[in-house]
C-alpha cells in the first residue's frame, strides 16, 4: 500500500499517481490533496494524527514550498512504515508517531528511525518534484519493501534531516498560552495545547483570549451557533462552534495566538 | 466493496481509511466527503441518488452533527447492501431505495430492510466516531458478509431508527410549492417537487418565485447564462442556469421556499 | 485500469463509479472531478499533462457543457489506451499526447489514433451522460481490451471528431502574445506561450503585460510574496508567485491576455 498526501490541489495529484501505476504500485490511497500550501508544520501535524491508523506501508508526502531549491529529498524509515517527501521537516513528526507504535510506550520511538537522502535523479523539472523525484523514489521503496530499503542504491544512510517540532505550548497554574497549528473543513481552529489542561474542567468555563467560554466534551453539548473549548480526536485543545466554524467565531487563523485562562 | 461518504472535508476521512486498511478491507471506494455539513437529509437526498448505482457492498455514512450524544450508531441491512452510521436518518432514504430495487416494483421495500443497533464501543474520543465506532462496525460487517451480519456480536436487532423522508411538496392543479434540498456542485437548485409535474410543459414557461422562466429538457437548450427549470437526473425539478449557477440566479439555497405556477 | 476525469464536483462522479463498480471495472482511478467547469479545452490541456503518465488503460472524460444536445459520443484510440467522453474536442489533444508516446519521435501521432463514435444508447436522462452513456461504454472498451474496441458493436468506425488545439500564441524577436489558459491549485497562471522562449533569459527580467518580472527557474529564486515568470512542469510559461497565487498578483484569469516584451 502506498498512501498520497500533498498540498497540490487538483489535478497535480493524478500526475504522480500516473507515475506510482506506471512503475507497478497499483495500490495507492489518497490521503489528503489539500493540506495547508506550503507549510510543512500543518503537514507535519495532520500526518502525525492520521498515518498511525494506516497498516505499514508507504507514505509519499509532498509539500514542498523549497522545490528546485537545494533542500534534499530523504525517505525516513519509521518501524515498518517508510515516508517519502522534502527535507523540511514535515516527515519527522509522523515517524515518531509511527515509530512510537513500533517499539511500545517504553523504548525510544528514534530507535526505529532511520533517515536517507535520496539521491538526486535528474529531475525533468524544477518545480514538480513529486512526480519527477519524490514518486519514483517511493515506488523504487515500496518495490523494495521497507526492511530492504537500505539496499537501494538511490538512498544514502546517515544524512542529517531537518526537524520539525509541533511547538510547545506555555502552560502554568493559572492558564496556557499557544497558537493554532491548524483549521479543519469544520472550521475548528486546532491548538498546540494538550487537550489534558482541560482534564477536571468539563462543564465548567475558561476564559479564551479575554472571552468566557464553556469546556465541553462534545459539540453538541452547546446549542448551534454556540462557542466551546473541546479536545479533538487528536487530543489538541480546539476552539469550536457547534454546527458552525469555530476559528471565524474566535477570530483565529494558522499561527494566530491563543491565550487560555481556567 | 466498502465506500465511505462524509461531510469531513479533509484529512478527516484518510483516518478512517487507515482504520478499515489496518482491519482488512482493501476495496475502497470514496462516494463523496463535502456532503452538506451536518444535514442527514441532504446526505439522504445524496445517497439515495448515487449508492443504488453500486453493486452489493457495505456503505460507510457519516453525518453526524450529534457527534458524542447519546444517539445511537446503526446499521442497515437493505438487500445485499449495508450501510452503517449515526442514527440520525440519514441512512434511511437510501436504504429504502437499495431494498426497492432488490424487491422489484411490486413489493414492500421494507421487506428487504432490517435495523441493528451497534453496541457501544469505547470510543477513544467523544468527537471522531466515524474513526472509533462506525469504521470498525463497517469492517466488521464487511468481513462478516451482509447475509451474516445478524450474527454479529456488536449488532442488537430490533432497534427503532430515527427515520427521515424527503418532505413531500404541495402539488395541485395550478402549482407546486416545496423547498430546495441540495445545491450541487454547478449551482444547480434541486427541489423537493418531482420532476413529473413537468410532463407536457417543456418547451413552454412556468413562473418561479413569480419569473417566467423556460421549461426545458436540457441546459443548453436555453442560451448561455440564462435560467432554466429542468429535470436532473436525481428526477426532481431543478432550477438552473445554462453554463452558469442556478442557486445563485434564483436566489436561493438549501430549505428556502420554491413556488412554481404553471 | 480505468481513469475517471469530470468537471462534477461532488457527489456526482461517485454515481460513475458506481455504474462502473456493478459493470466489473474494478480498478479505478481518479484523475480529476474539479477540472474548470464547461471548459473542453482547460480539459484538454490538464489531460495532456496527466494522462501520458499512466500506463495504457481506459480513460473516462466528462467536461460536457453540450449534455443533452445532438453533440456526439465519442470513443478515441491512442496507442494502447483508450479515452471516452463527449465529442467537443477535449479528447484530441491528451490523445494525440500519448499517441505521440507510442510512435515515437519519427513517426506521425495520427497513425495510432483511431476514432469512434458511440452509438446512442437509451439514456434515463437528458441531463447525466456520464453516469448514462459514458460510464458504460467506458466499461465495454474496459472489458473488451483497447486492441479489441473495434469490434464492439456499439462503436462505429470513421467518425470525424470536433478537434481542439491548444491555441498558439504569437511569438516574435521581442515579445510573445499569448493568453492564460488555466489557473492551478497554487494559483499560477498557466499560459499557452511555450517554456522554450524564455531559454537564455533566466536571471534576466521580462515584461508581463507592461511589468518587470524576474524569469526564475523556481519559485523559491524569489522572495516570499514576489511575483516571478518561470515555466512550469508543464513546459508553458506562467505567472507565479512564491509562496502566493501569481492569477491573483497579475490581475489574470482564464483566457485573459498575456503579452510578454523580452
Amino acid at each position: 500500500m502506498l498512501t498520497l498526501a500533498s498540498d497540490f490541489g487538483s489535478p497535480y495529484p493524478a500526475a504522480m499517481k500516473g507515475v506510482l501505476r506506471s512503475r507497478g504500485v497499483a495500490d495507492l490511497v489518497d490521503v489528503a490533496h489539500d493540506l495547508p500550501q506550503g507549510d510543512p508544520r500543518a503537514a507535519a501535524f495532520w500526518l502525525r494524527f492520521v498515518l498511525p491508523e494506516f497498516p505499514p506501508g508507504v507514505h509519499l508526502v509532498v509539500v514542498d514550498p523549497g522545490v528546485g531549491t537545494d533542500r534534499a529529498a530523504v525517505c525516513v524509515r519509521a518501524g515498518e512504515h517508510a515516508l517519502v517527501g522534502p527535507d523540511n521537516g514535515c516527515l519527522l513528526p509522523p515517524a515518531r508517531a509511527l515509530a512510537a507504535e513500533a517499539v511500545g510506550p517504553d523504548a525510544d520511538p528514534a530507535e526505529a528511525i532511520e533517515v536517507f537522502a535520496v539521491e538526486d535523479a535528474d529531475p525533468r523539472s524544477s518545480t514538480f518534484h513529486g512526480r519527477d523525484v519524490f514518486a519514483p523514489a517511493a515506488a523504487e521503496v515500496h518495490e523494495a519493501g521497507v526492511a530492504s530499503m537500505g539496499d537501494l542504491p538511490a538512498l544514502s544512510r546517515g544524512f542529517e534531516p531537518v526537524d520539525l517540532a509541533i511547538p510547545d505550548p506555555d502552560v502554568s497554574g493559572d492558564g496556557a498560552s499557544g497558537e493554532v497549528l491548524v483549521v479543519d473543513g469544520f472550521g475548528n481552529a486546532i491548538t498546540n495545547v494538550p487537550g489534558e489542561v482541560l482534564d477536571g474542567r468539563y462543564g465548567r468555563t475558561v476564559e479564551v483570549n479575554g472571552d468566557r467560554v464553556p469546556v465541553e466534551p462534545t459539540y453538541a453539548a452547546v446549542d448551534p451557533g454556540e462557542r466551546l473549548v473541546t479536545v479533538g480526536s487528536h487530543e489538541y485543545v480546539e476552539l469550536a462552534v457547534n454546527r458552525g466554524r469555530g476559528a471565524d467565531a474566535f477570530g483565529v487563523g494558522i499561527g494566530d495566538a491563543v491565550r487560555i485562562d481556567w
